[in-house]
């Protein structure tokens, strides 16, 4: 299959590329880094990275900015940036991108633990985690030409523990091999609406 | 206890109120109707609504629009509208309504059925709901004070039938009175960072 990954440099997006590109062509996405660049806030560089690709048989994206901070400090700036860069980013991805998916094809979009799991720092996090969630439940059923759509939604992976790690005391830790795989059955497996939760 | 019920005069909202004012205070708030006038998009009508009320014992909403149409025809302010108006608008409720509230008091918002039972179109719903319920469990284990938040989410009442059943085919609706008791339980119980499911 010929797979789009947007968000590819991070800790996430290493570990779907690792996992798919064993039996994938892989374009990895990134907002600096990556075989192309596009920042999925903006519609307009949205369309010019599905215009580079052409057709795709999957869009995975494992990116999605959120602001970590106690409650308290929280302000309606810091709630808006992950609703518009975490959640409307990824639905930007979709709604622009399904005439770029071949037939079959599927979208994997990337929420995360906190809205199951919370944090003292994650309440930004947990409303985009849970959005991301809604969204893929309720836009599966309408999904043309045999489409499908699911979130991956995983713990706090071992490799993020160094930059991460303090947020989330006593959690244990997802091998991002395991990550990896949840993306994998998203892409070749034919699930729709789910939430895939790697814990 | 003196409860702020914002949305007081829609379907949900008037479930809420019969089962709240058979023991309470239910000062009801509406963008045009009840005691209150308020529009939770706005910070500063929600400043002046707390204002004018003083002190309270818990704050229920009911209210938040979100645009209903199929994926197809779904636009980014067509998503926005949720994610600014059901989402944003009960979220600054709860940041803006911390210091009004009472020792041991409670915020109870409104998210709805359709990130678990979706419809044709209902993907917007669907996003709003699903923020509506990570917002609440990340925000619940941060209260301060002893303070409490859920959210109640009802399947379609039977209430609404006439002006939303034809967007629900086949869904078994849900008594009114069984909507309010949600309400009454999230007030006067102890639980929180609940998604209170009325299906």
């Amino acid at each position: 299959m010929k797979i789009l990954l947007i968000g590819a440099s991070g800790d996430v997006g290493q570990a779907a590329y690792n996992a798919l590109c064993e039996r994938h062509t892989v374009i990895s996405v990134g907002r600096r880094s990556g075989d192309l660049q596009a920042d999925i806030t903006d519609r307009n560089s949205i369309a010019n990275m599905y215009q580079a690709t052409g057709k795709v048989d999957a869009v995975v994206c494992t990116a999605g900015n959120v602001h970590f901070a106690p409650l308290e400090s929280f302000t309606e700036s810091d709630f808006m940036l992950g609703l518009t860069d975490k959640v409307m980013g990824q639905i930007n991805l979709v709604i622009e991108g399904i005439p770029w998916l071949n037939d079959h094809g599927s979208f994997t979009l990337t929420s995360g633990v906190l809205d199951r799991d919370p944090i003292h720092f994650g309440v930004g996090a947990a409303t985009a985690n849970g959005a991301i969630g809604g969204f893929v439940v309720g836009a599966a059923i309408q999904m043309p030409r045999n489409l499908r759509i699911n979130t991956v939604s995983p713990g706090l992976l071992d490799t993020s523990v160094e930059a991460y790690g303090h947020l989330f005391p006593g959690h244990e830790t997802v091998e991002s091999s395991r990550v990896g795989r949840a993306y994998v059955k998203s892409v070749e497996g034919l699930c729709s609406g789910k939430v895939l939760v790697v814990d």
